[in-house]
Formats: C-alpha cells, sequence, structure tokens
C-alpha cells in the first residue's frame, strides 16, 4: 500500500521539532473492525449492514447502539478567533483543531473530527452546522469570534437535539470557576461578599461572568477597552448590555479599570494587554490575580506575587494553569455517557466542583486547581456531568 | 475513564452477528501522538502549533505537510438513494456510511469521515460541501439520487481544487469497465464494433454510459422503464437527452428493451427488476450479461449461464463481483500520493485498465475481474491513476 501520510525527511520546516511532530497530521481513522474476508464484510457492509440502516429507519434511537455518532463530536471553526492569532482563516486553523481532537481522544475517550468552515457568516455557519447535526453526538465550537459566537451557540443549542458547546467560552469559565473556588477557600472568602474585576468582555469574559454569578458571586465588574460595562455606556452591544444590567449596575460600578481595580478581591483578566503594577498594588489584601491571556499573562506572575496571595494563568509554565483541556474532555464524556440532549449550567457548575473538590486537602497558593496530567480529571469531571445532567433532566439513559 | 462505546451486552438486537458487529459504530479517531506530559503537549497544542498555524496561514500549501487533511476524504450523503433501500434519510444512511469510511481505511489507507446530512436541497448540498471543503483532500459522494447527484457533483468539481467523485456512478463505471474489457478480449470481440445495452438510466447508468463511450464502444442502447433513450422520445431529463444523442441516435436503435436485446452482445443491468428469459434468449452468441441489482440481479446467473459465456454480479457468492471496493480506494489512494487537483476521466479509465491487467493470463469465464481481497488492487490501481494524474496535468506533487 503506498504510504498514507507525507514521509518525507524534507519538508519546509524539517528538523523543527514542532513541525516534525505535526508531519502527515496529528491523527487518523481507524476501523474497529478487521475485513479480511467475505463473511466480515457481508455483516459491515453489504449485504448486512441495510439492516442496521433499516432498524435505524425505523427507530432512530438505534442511531445510539449501532454507529460510531453518540461519541463523535464536530470541533467546529471559522479560523476566526484562533489562538491569540485572531483571524487566520479556516485552512490555518486546521492544526489547532486538530490538536483539540487528539485532546479529545486522550482526555476524553471522544472522537472528535476537526471541521473547518469556509465561511465566517453567522446564518450560513448555523445552516451547515445544522445539516452536520445528523452526522454527530455533539457540536463543540471553537474559536469563532466575539460577538458572532454567542448567536451561532444559541440558535444551534435551540435547534438541535444533541449537546452544543463553545469551549472558549464555557471551558475557560469552567476551569476558572473551579480555581476561584478554591482560592476563595484559601483566602478564606464568602462568594456573596467578594469583590471581581473581569477585564474582556469577548467570548471568554462574557462567559466567566456569567457562570460566576450563576455560582453565587454577586459584586462584580466587567471591562472593555472603554472601561467598566454600566448602563450609563450607550455604547454597548445588546450582550454587554445585559451583562452590565447584570454586575456593574448592581453596584453603581463605573469608570476606567483602575477606578474599580482599588480595593477589589479578585482580577480575571481575559483580554490581553497588560495591566500596570500600580494600579494591581491598589487590590485589597490577599488578592487573587488570574491572568489568563496565552502566552502575556495580563499580570505576569512574578509582579502579580508581589500584590497577591493566589496567581494563576494560562501557562505550563507557571503554577495554577488554567487550561481547558481540564474541562472539555469530561464533560462531553460526561453527556455522552448519558446520551444528554444539552449541556446545561448545572453541569458546567457540577464540573467545576468536581475540579476543585480534586485539590481537597492538598490546597495551597499554588495548587487550586489539579494537572492536565492528574489522571483523575478526566473521570471525576465526567461522573459529576452526568448526574448533573441526570438531575436535569437532559439524560437520556 | 467511563467507556466510550456502548458495550452493554443488551441492545435491541443483541444475539444477532450484524449487530452484534455494528455495537458502538464501526470506527473510532486515533491519535498519532501520545500527549502524555506538559512538553509534548506543549508541541502538539499551545504554545507550539501557533507556530503550525502561521505558516499555514502564510502559505496554504503548509496544510498538506502538517495536518491530516490531504489524506483525508468526506464521504458525504443525504440518504436519498442508500443500497437497494432508497430515501432512507440521512440517520439511516450511517452505517452504510461508516462502512465506506472503513472500506476506504483497509483497501487504500485513506482517512475518511462520514458526513450525513440534513437536506436534500440540491443547492444546499452544494453550499454544505463546499464550505465544508478546507477540512478534507477530497469529496466522495455517495448514494445521494438521480438527478441531483448530476448536478451536485458537476457544480462542486468546478468549484473545488479536491477530487470530488461520486462513487455510485463512477466506482461502478470503473469496475463495470475493466470487467468487460476483460470479456471483450476472453470472447474476441472488438470495442468499437460490439453491440451494448445498458438497462438503467440514473446515476450508474449514466456513469457507465459515460465510461463505455470514453473506452471506445460505440453501438450503446440505454433504456429507462420507457423504453431506449433516443432523441425522438420528448419525455427526457437533459442528462438522458445528452446520453440519448451519444448513444442510439447514432446506430438507429429504438424501442424497447426486448428490441434492442436482440442480437446484442453486451447487457449490463443497472436498473433493478428482472428480464424475461425469452428476451435474454435473444442475445448474440458468447453474450456477456452484467446484471448489478443486488441482491436481485437483473438476470439470475442460473438464467444468464444458459444463454450467455461471461456472466457477472454485484454478489460476493458468484464469481466476477462487480464490486465498488475495487476501484474507490485506490482511486482515492493514487489521488492523494500526487496531490491531486481533480480526478479526470483518465484517471477512472487508468483505474480501469489496471484492474484488468491484473487478471492477466489467469483470464477466464468466471475470473474477468479480480477479487476484492486480492492485495495488488490498491496499490495497483492507486500507481496507475498517479501517474494518470501526472499525465492530465491535475498532480500537485
Amino acid at each position: 500500500m503506498p504510504s498514507s501520510a507525507d514521509q518525507s525527511t524534507t519538508h519546509p520546516f524539517a528538523g523543527d521539532p514542532v513541525f516534525d511532530l505535526h508531519l502527515g497530521g496529528k491523527m487518523r481513522i481507524q476501523s474497529t473492525v478487521e475485513l479480511d474476508g467475505a463473511e466480515v464484510l457481508s455483516l459491515a457492509y453489504t449485504p448486512g449492514v441495510a439492516r442496521v440502516c433499516e432498524a435505524i429507519a425505523e427507530d432512530p434511537e438505534n442511531t445510539r447502539h449501532y454507529t460510531w455518532v453518540p461519541n463523535t463530536v464536530a470541533v467546529v471553526t471559522d479560523g476566526t478567533a484562533v489562538l491569540g492569532l485572531g483571524d487566520i482563516g479556516a485552512p490555518a486553523a486546521m492544526p489547532v483543531m486538530e490538536g483539540k481532537a487528539v485532546l479529545f481522544k486522550q482526555f476524553g475517550d471522544v472522537d472528535a473530527v476537526p471541521i473547518c468552515l469556509d465561511t465566517t457568516d453567522t446564518e450560513e455557519i448555523i445552516e451547515t452546522v445544522a445539516r452536520l447535526a445528523p452526522s454527530f453526538g455533539g457540536i463543540n465550537l471553537e474559536d469563532i469570534s466575539a460577538p458572532r459566537c454567542f448567536e451561532i451557540e444559541e440558535r444551534l443549542k435551540e435547534r438541535l437535539d444533541i449537546p452544543v458547546f463553545h469551549d472558549d467560552q464555557h471551558g475557560t469559565a469552567v476551569v476558572a470557576l473551579a480555581a476561584l473556588k478554591n482560592a476563595l477557600r484559601l483566602t478564606d472568602r464568602d462568594p456573596a461578599l467578594t469583590r471581581v474585576v473581569i477585564s474582556g468582555a469577548g467570548a471568554a469574559g462574557v462567559a466567566v461572568t456569567r457562570i460566576l454569578l450563576e455560582a453565587g458571586i454577586k459584586d462584580i465588574a466587567v471591562t472593555d477597552r472603554q472601561g467598566v460595562l454600566n448602563s450609563e455606556r450607550s455604547d454597548l452591544t445588546p450582550v454587554k448590555a445585559d451583562l452590565a444590567r447584570d454586575t456593574a449596575d448592581n453596584f453603581g460600578r463605573k469608570g476606567s479599570l483602575a477606578d474599580v481595580m482599588v480595593g477589589a478581591d479578585v482580577y480575571i483578566g481575559v483580554s490581553g494587554g497588560t495591566v500596570p503594577e500600580e494600579i494591581v498594588a491598589t487590590m485589597a489584601d490577599d488578592a487573587i490575580i488570574f491572568g489568563l491571556a496565552n502566552p502575556h499573562p495580563e499580570v505576569h506572575p512574578e509582579v502579580a506575587h508581589r500584590h497577591a496571595r493566589v496567581v494563576a494563568t494560562g501557562r505550563s509554565d507557571f503554577p495554577n494553569q488554567i487550561n481547558n483541556v481540564l474541562a472539555f474532555p469530561g464533560i462531553f464524556r460526561g453527556a455522552f455517557d448519558v446520551h444528554a440532549t444539552a449541556i446545561t449550567e448545572g453541569m458546567k457548575i457540577a464540573a467545576a466542583d468536581a475540579l476543585a473538590d480534586l485539590v481537597g486537602d492538598d490546597l495551597h497558593e499554588n495548587l487550586v486547581i489539579p494537572s492536565p496530567f492528574d489522571p483523575r480529571v478526566g473521570p471525576a469531571v465526567a461522573t459529576a456531568v452526568a448526574e448533573a445532567a441526570r438531575r436535569d433532566g437532559v439524560a437520556r439513559r
């Protein structure tokens, strides 16, 4: 058989370990049946397969027994918000989507298919994903820029009876909440009395804010480049206006990031850029600082440690890494295990609680969230999510 | 890790070998990298992967080195013409598409992703597949009913710079041509002087006719339920009208199937139904009969053998099986090996020639086409197709 992968040792970036590792891509299809004779062919393909088709035509639930669909998620992007690289287009997004797929496999035993779409139009993305839906047990939206990502996710959730999950929003939110819960425990804070500043009102910022509200944190000020989101501003998108009503409006927070950082207990950066040290220095004692921009946290850990007790980043080379891989594989594993029709707020909160609980008595300043390589993570998240799906009435079994 | 597949031994059709084999589906995703530590994660995913994305954004050709795209085909259906079952819908088509995917893997080392679309609208199918195209190295259309399949294939071929192939048309045509070439050799016939009747003017009938014309056979009469396609008829679709001009018109063939079978050298059935024995009996001496409907050939082999020298069917339990799996894995393997931008007529003819040649000196009445399990088939077809792609100027390397 001719070779399937590009096995040439001469390729444009030969010798560079990143490119050498990527040669031929990071994934393959694997058959679970060996078609080594006429008999197995007659079971797996014609004529036998016709009876499986007929059984599904008669009762679509049979899809869940006799196809790979219920364990398979489409990882869908339009290439507009890839990592920190921005709008690099569909083809260039593929290495990240393949990476996501192998993370799904490794940490959740979920089969994931990367789909990079040649359109950035909201309606076209929604229509396309909806048409693909019979092929997949779930949809993981990925690296689609705000504010389109909000509408795309909402409309697909309404339309489809399978889980739809925008990882840049909810994966980040789940892991940030887990780490924050432990940081609040460590610093002996009551969530309802904690003052939080979130810089960034894009996909991650909106979702982090929403999950913190859901988890009982009340006093949140969200900032964008123009300052705190509140209803005195006339320049807000509908998504930001909603957010203002549920956050700063209720505590009269306004002004600039510098204004609201004075006395704040928690800073969560999901914006990029840098917060000057003199602003960081105005936070409350025992402050908590999550600078999640990659590779450059909004507050460098060295600076943050001078003014805060708990510091987290998105980076693997510092303690307390807020890494989505702690969440999405287990969330889909749990959802798929019970054939969930959706991923509810309750399932996300349950995932965050399970993650936070894994730290247990090991809790200290440099361990508010487990390592992605902790083998307990995937199963713990999956179990908690499956139980929450049952509680929320979205489990099909 | 919770189990990914449905491992329950109680399922609706437990104990039935076909359904037992299908439990949990027939395929999985496989990673080619083991993400067992922070270092490999930093190469395969962030931060390392960003450099691969940037390299592709700068030069899209890098997709062909550093992703799985160039070895991956989408197997796309709308569920309207599945096997002999007809329009059973997208979900019920999935077992066939998974079967196709595992055949691609086993016989061509091609990674194939089954896509069952929740639309049967021509424009929507075209738009959807075009939007998916950055994710795949080729498109294999499957089990889409005629006449929509013709327009969908043509328009996608014009629009995309990757191979687009409707297997129900061209896979069948390639294998039928290979078998017919050997049958003509065995019966010492000149293709240019051979009289052929093809019953059925759907996807397979049109494509078989076209490839036979391409291969130098001239006197063909194609029939549908109303009889021979010729320009005297006013009820022809544009596709059938074109076919009439290139076939029966040139030899004044008209009337019913019974009329044109008198003295015919070759009968190829791709229509279903049954040809009465008294009609079969009117064919020329040393006749050639291919009854390709499954599971019921248009002429049962027992009947056919009373009146013909060479008999082929689509069934694995008779000699001379016209099985598409002899063609599509090797065709895509060859096209992918040279990063072809299309599958040309020359590549299809080359595939048929390679298949026919494999029979060589073993040629006899019951061996006009190799077995699908002959290990020489995939590589021979792939090599011939890759060479033809270079000759036809569609190879990118």
